[in-house]
């Protein structure tokens, strides 16, 4: 095991009702104005945002809204959050979503406590020094953004999806409810799994030294979400199978799975990024897409842990029977593994490549990541 | 899943001479002054303590010691700590030693700030609502109080065994430095990898509700402590085997392992205190004495899982064979599994069963923990 330091400070209430607590734990945290953000006007629909004002307003806690987040969130809007965050002196940000709301908060959160651009911390100019407390009212699982400190924003100008990642940008409190993620489309319901499952094989199969107990724990979170997914897909209800999703979610990157293992990269994000970027598809989908194809030129990097993957997962013999399996699993559930798929052409990738090079130079990844062997990877997936 | 709230605000830092950060972590807590809590003096013999003196040098923190704590603490050394800490004016408590050690250094910093008697916690008369901060250098990787808010102290007088857990007595930094375990002999690494196992096993076996994630963990921490075990028995200078048994050991008892779990006990503690209590036994070999013996009585209560952890950890087909190839591997290693190894005289058990029974009347699990009942089990171990 390589040395590590594993801090998590983040608070997960998780739950039936658990939303209810809201203002109690905003109280908590004397905070005593907050800026709600949120994605499309379905969480007044469905009355959650009613439910979260009613504990507000029981501890007297104010607030305002800032609504119409979309899905890969865009460094305008983080921008816009931040001055309207400014403008009403706000003491926290309470995100109700999902990964795209929680990762915009956490980058308005940052940002109000800065005086330049937001941007520089993303492109690791600048390192954060403060944030706004951040909560988070989840209403999808698929990120594990509310169990981290991680937010990925894309600036659309540049076509650059980057990350930031620091101590100060723990949600202090996320609320994990899985009834309120009941209502999921099985598309994102199946997007999310992929978005989880890609969280955990970075480092399992990436990493030059990987303990075993790390593996060990990345085996049982797969086949939890491999297994909760199908019934969901079958019983959306079902509030066990919905939970443990939910509970996967986060374990899969809070850091928990990288604790000792040196030497991983993330390189199946490094790609999906650029096609997020570039065409806007859903996360999870292009990892889906992205993950065979990556694995087919990789495995001969690490064979012993794709057997052991195959064999553990999948009770295949060979790497190459675990991946095929694998991708038979995505191609079952109903989540991309052609770029086709996601209505991306392949006659000419150039600027795709030249994005993705630019994503692994950033990633310090850029050696074995060359423009060609970023073709050849994409070219698994035509 | 059940409801539950997830917080481990524990930073863990952990691998080779992290033992030398301590000043860093104590300055970058405001800490000015410590209380240096240890056991017998082969921490100064070894050269940690002059480590750990020379960083606090390094960061101008002053400090006082207080050594000598034994295993299995006795509040009456808390009582002593209490008053040298409150004499010297610390401002936190460092443990340089194992769970005994950190153990007490928890009850210890939650005394000096309660003017009452430090026991009023342990019995649940009071609540804690402060304590001095707690950090702590780990030399024994058993008892997983490096990660979680709980101690054990034994009252000598009353012969009561109990607990306190709180917000406040969550370390706030353990070091981990796997090579500082290294000289444990062989009989504490097989007694620290029964008290692993006996923690996971608590929820696993007993929980009404318990989520298969969970369970999957549980697995998973189980079979790293078996296979490092046997490694370090042999090649006790293996240093990936120390790190995974030590991240295992933290991994069994910090919330994870119990998350979304309903409706479960501790009955093999219940009963090792007693043993603990009246006959001063390592706490390791008190519960590889009563793990196999309760797990004949309780199995019936629970085939199911107890036939999975049989197939998941040992190949083995039912739940008896699981129990049996069980408790032969903790003969392999050479922990105790009959009470005549830990010279308990088997003659006359009524003081150890009345102890037992208080133990579950204080733990609220003397309805199903009969006297006959306690009996019955204890003469499976003779």
């Amino acid at each position: 095991m390589n040395n590590f330091t594993f801090y998590n400070p983040t608070m997960i209430d998780f739950g039936k009702d658990k939303e209810k607590q809201i203002g109690q734990h905003l109280k908590n945290n004397n905070i005593n104005k907050v800026l709600i953000t949120f994605g499309s006007d379905r969480i007044k629909h469905s009355g959650l945002f009613d439910t979260v004002v009613a504990s507000l307003k029981d501890h007297d806690i104010s607030f305002v809204e800032f609504g119409g987040i979309i899905s890969n969130p865009i460094l305008s809007t983080i921008y816009d959050g931040i001055k309207f965050a400014k403008e009403n002196q706000v003491d926290a940000i309470l995100s109700v979503g999902g990964g795209s709301v929680l990762d915009s908060s956490k980058a308005i959160a940052a940002g109000v406590k800065y005086e330049g651009d937001v941007w520089d911390f993303f492109c690791g100019k600048e390192k954060i020094n403060a944030a706004l407390p951040i909560f988070s009212i989840m209403t999808l699982a698929a990120t594990g953004s509310e169990m981290n400190n991680g937010a990925v924003v894309t600036n659309e100008k540049t076509r650059q999806k980057w990350a930031i990642a620091s101590v100060h940008t723990f949600p202090k409190v996320s609320i994990i409810n899985p009834e309120l993620m009941q209502s999921v489309s099985k598309d994102y319901l199946v997007y999310s799994a992929s978005d989880i499952i890609a969280h955990t094989i970075e480092v399992y199969f990436t990493a030059k030294l990987q303990p075993e107990i790390s593996s060990r724990i990345v085996e049982s979170i797969i086949k939890t979400v491999m297994t909760t997914t199908e019934i969901l897909i079958s019983e959306p209800d079902n509030y066990d199978a919905r939970a443990e999703f939910a509970w996967a979610s986060s374990l899969a990157l809070n850091g928990l799975t990288k604790a000792g293992a040196m030497g991983y990269q993330y390189p199946n994000h490094m790609i999906e990024h650029s096609l997020s970027a570039i065409y806007n598809v859903p996360h999870g989908a292009g990892l889906s897409v992205v993950m065979p194809a990556w694995m087919k030129w990789y495995y001969n990097n690490n064979t012993k842990q794709f057997e052991r993957f195959a064999r553990e997962v999948f009770g295949k013999d060979s790497a190459l029977q675990g991946i095929e399996a694998f991708e038979a699993w995505l191609n079952k559930i109903g989540t991309p593994t052609r770029l086709k798929q996601l209505n991306i052409p392949t006659d000419d990738i150039n600027e795709l490549v030249d994005n993705v090079f630019d994503n692994a130079k950033y990633f310090g990844a850029n050696e074995l990541y060359t423009k060609d062997v970023i073709a050849s990877i994409l070219e698994k997936a035509f």
